[in-house]
C-alpha cells in the first residue's frame, strides 16, 4: 500500500489576474481524496513558459501524479502545449481520431453557430510522446505523459471538460496504477453554536482522538461543519470513524442539523420530501435567491411549488396581499410586513409551510432606525407564523446568502417542532 | 519603477480536499493587479508544518511580497500562527489592543451568541516580531513580517475579514513601499461568437499590438470577454489602451454586448434603468435564478418589480393564467407555454418587460422528444412576445446558469430592437 501524492497546477493570466474563480482545484481535490489521492500542494501560475516549466519541474519532485488544467484554448494566450511538447521531449503530430471527434463536434453540435478554423484542426495537433485522453465534451484532448515514474496529465481549463475527462479517464487509470491506503470522511453540520464553544465542548474528545484521524472545523454562514478524516486499513478506518462519529454526535447533539455533508437548502428539502409536506416562499430582500437555492436540488419540484418575489411593495401589496396599512404604518422591513407576506403567500400557493423575508442588503438604503443588513423573517404554517429579526454586518452578496441560509433554518427548526 | 511581484499561499487542509472553493485569492489577485503589483504565483497548502515551511521559503524567493491566509483560526487544526513566529525567530506576546478588540466584540457584537473563551483571549497572541494588523471584522488580526527584504503579511481566511485588512492596511502599505509600474485594463463581452471565429476576425490587430500590451480571451457562459492589459508609464499605457481598444471594439461592434467588465444582468439593468423601464420574470426551470442575478445588483428596485416562480404547474396555471389546455397540449416545456407565462406575468405585475422560462434542467425529466437541457425562453412587451429554444448538454447547476444568461442576453435584444 502506498501513500500517493498529487499537486495540481493552474494555467492560465486569468487566474492571477483575479478574474476567474478556480473552482477546478476543489473539484479535483475533492474527488481525488475520495479515491484515496492526497492533494498536497496546489500552484496556479500564469501564462509564462518559464513559470509553467519550473512548476512542472517542482511539482514533480513532490508528487506522484502532477494534473495540468488550462492553457489549452484554440487562442494565441495559450502556450502550454507545445510547451509540454518541448518538456517531454516530443514533437506535435496531428491526431486523427481527435481531428474526427472534433469535426465531428463542429458538423454536428456547433453546426449552425460556427465554422470550422485552421485554429480548431490545430487542437487535435498532440506531442507524440503522449496518450490521448478523449475530451467527449470540447475540441482540446487531455494529453497523458510519464517521466522518471510519475506521470503528468494536461487537461483543458473548462470545468465540464475537465471533469469529463477525469472521469471518463483518470480515475481509473489512478486506481488502477496505485495502490492506495483507504481515507474516510465523516461530516455533521451544526447551528446555533460558534466554532470555539464547540471546540470547548468537544475538547477532551477531541484530545483522546487516535492518530490517523483529523478533526477539522469548516464553519461558514454562521453555522460550522464539523468533519473527521481518517486514513489507513479500511475496516479499521471506517469502523473507527463510525465510533468517533457517535461519540462526536452525542457531544454536539443539542446543536446538530444533519450527520451529512449536505448544505441546508437540502436539508430542508428532505425534511419536506420525508414528511410529504409541500413549500414555498415569499422573497423581498433576498430576490429569489432562497427559491434558487431549493429548486438546485434535483427533484425538489415534489416539495416546492415556487415562489412570490415581491421586490417592490405593489407586488406585496396587489399580489400578496399585504396590508396598505401595514406597509404604511410599519414598512417594508417590519414583522407585521413579513407576516402578512408569509400568509398571503400560504394562501396564494397552498403549501403546508411558507418563508417570507424582507431586509435591506446594502450598499445604500439603511436608516438609524433600520441599519443595513436588517432582515426580518417569518416562516409558518396556516396555524402558526414565528417571526426573528437578523441583523448581518457584511456585504449585499453575503448579507443575501446569509438571510437565506437563516430563513431556512428557521423553518427546519419550525417543522422539526410542529410535526 | 519597479516590477513589484507577489506570492499568495493559503493554508488549510479544507482546501487541498476540495471543500471550499478559494474566492480569496481571485479577489486578492484583482486588487493587487489593479494597483500594479504583478500576483506571478499562487499556492495551496494543508495544515502541514514542512508544506507551510517551504512554501514560505520557497515563494520568498520568488516574489517580493508574500501574502498568506487562512489557519489562523481558534480551534486546535490551525499551526500557522506558531510556525511563523519560529519562522521568523520570535515568541508569542500578548498584543493588548488586539485583545481589547476581542474583549469588545465578544461583549458588544456577539454578545448573546458566544462567551469569551481562552481560545479566544488566545487570538490575541502574536509573534513579538511582526507589526500587527487590525482586523475590524474579526478576533484573529494581521500579522506584518519582514525578512531579508521581502515582507510577508499574514491574514485570516474569513475572505470579508481577508478584504477588510487588505483595504485597511495592505494596499497603502504596497503602494508606500514601492514604486510601481502603471497597470491598465480594458475589458468587454461579447455574445453570438465562439472565441477561435472572434481570434480569426482580429488576427491582423491582435498581431500588431505593441509589446506591452497583452489581449486575454475570457469565454464563459457561450460569450466571451476580451481583456487588453498594459503595462509601463501612466500616460502611455492609457493612451494606447484607449487607442487599441477603439481599435477592438469597432472589429467586433457586431458581436458587442457593453465595453465594460461588468456581468450580463448588470447590463440589462443599466438599460432599463436609463430607459425609465421595468421588468419581471416568469421562472419555472431557473427556479429563481434570474431574479436573484438582477436583484444582486444594488439599486435594482428602480427597474425590478419582481418574480413569480411557477415551479409547479399548479402555479403556472392558478397564478401565472396558463391555460390547462396549452399544458397539456403542449406540455410545460413548449413555445406555448412560455409565451403564456410571459403574458401572465406581464398582466400581473405590470410592468414594461417580461422574462418566461421553462425547461428541463436535469439530471432527470428528460424524453426523447425534449431532452434533458430542453429551454424554451420568452421575451417581450404587451405588443409582442419573442421565443428562443435551447439546449444545453451540461448539468443542473451549469444549465440553470446558461437559460439565466441567455434569457437575459435575449431580453437585452429584444429592448435594443424595439426602443
Amino acid at each position: 500500500m502506498q501513500k500517493v501524492t498529487a499537486s495540481i497546477i493552474t494555467i492560465g493570466d486569468e487566474l492571477l489576474i483575479g478574474q476567474v474563480v478556480d473552482t477546478n482545484s476543489a473539484w479535483m481535490s475533492q474527488q481525488l481524496n475520495n479515491i484515496g489521492v492526497w492533494v498536497q500542494h496546489r500552484v496556479a501560475v500564469g501564462d509564462v513558459r518559464d513559470d509553467i516549466w519550473n512548476a512542472l519541474d517542482e511539482e514533480s519532485k513532490r508528487s506522484d501524479i502532477i494534473l495540468i488544467t488550462g492553457g489549452l484554448g484554440p487562442t494565441a494566450d495559450d502556450i502550454t502545449k507545445p510547451l509540454l511538447c518541448e518538456y517531454f521531449g516530443g514533437k506535435l503530430i496531428m491526431h486523427q481520431p481527435t481531428l474526427d471527434h472534433v469535426t465531428y463536434l463542429f458538423e454536428h453540435v456547433f453546426k449552425r453557430l460556427m465554422p470550422l478554423l485552421d485554429r480548431n484542426r490545430k487542437q487535435a495537433e498532440v506531442p507524440d510522446v503522449c496518450t490521448v485522453l478523449k475530451n467527449e465534451r470540447g475540441t482540446a484532448p487531455g494529453m497523458l505523459f510519464e517521466k522518471d515514474g510519475k506521470i503528468f496529465i494536461s487537461m483543458p481549463g473548462v470545468p465540464h471538460e475537465m471533469q469529463g475527462i477525469m472521469k471518463d479517464h483518470v480515475f481509473g487509470l489512478i486506481k488502477q496504477r496505485y495502490e492506495m491506503p483507504h481515507i474516510g470522511h465523516r461530516t455533521l453540520l451544526t447551528a446555533g453554536q460558534g466554532e470555539s464553544m464547540l471546540a470547548e465542548m468537544i475538547q477532551n474528545w477531541e484530545e483522546a482522538l487516535p492518530g490517523f484521524i483529523k478533526l477539522a472545523y469548516l464553519p461558514n454562514y454562521g453555522m460550522v461543519r464539523l468533519r473527521l478524516t481518517g486514513s489507513g486499513e479500511i475496516d479499521l478506518v471506517e469502523h473507527e470513524l463510525d465510533r468517533q462519529f457517535a461519540l462526536l454526535k452525542e457531544q454536539v447533539k443539542d446543536y446538530l442539523v444533519v450527520d451529512e455533508d449536505i448544505p441546508m437548502h437540502e436539508v430542508v428539502g428532505r425534511m419536506l420530501k420525508a414528511a410529504g409536506k409541500t413549500a414555498t416562499t415569499a422573497e423581498s430582500c433576498t430576490g429569489g435567491y432562497i427559491s434558487h437555492l431549493i429548486t438546485s436540488v434535483p427533484g425538489s419540484s415534489n416539495y416546492f411549488y415556487g415562489s412570490i418575489v415581491s421586490y417592490d411593495n405593489r407586488i406585496k401589496e396587489n399580489i400578496l396581499h399585504v396590508k396598505k396599512e401595514t406597509l404604511q404604518t410599519f414598512g417594508a422591513v417590519s414583522e407585521e410586513t413579513v407576516i402578512e407576506m408569509a400568509q398571503g403567500v400560504l394562501q396564494l400557493m397552498q403549501t403546508d409551510y411558507a418563508i417570507a423575508v424582507s431586509g435591506i442588503m446594502g450598499p445604500d438604503g439603511g436608516s438609524e432606525e433600520k441599519p443595513v443588513g436588517t432582515v426580518w423573517i417569518a416562516v409558518g404554517n396556516n396555524q402558526r407564523i414565528e417571526t426573528k429579526k437578523l441583523w448581518f454586518r457584511f456585504d449585499r452578496k453575503r448579507n443575501i446568502e446569509l438571510t437565506s441560509i437563516n430563513a431556512l433554518n428557521l423553518l427546519r427548526i419550525f417543522i422539526l417542532k410542529t410535526s
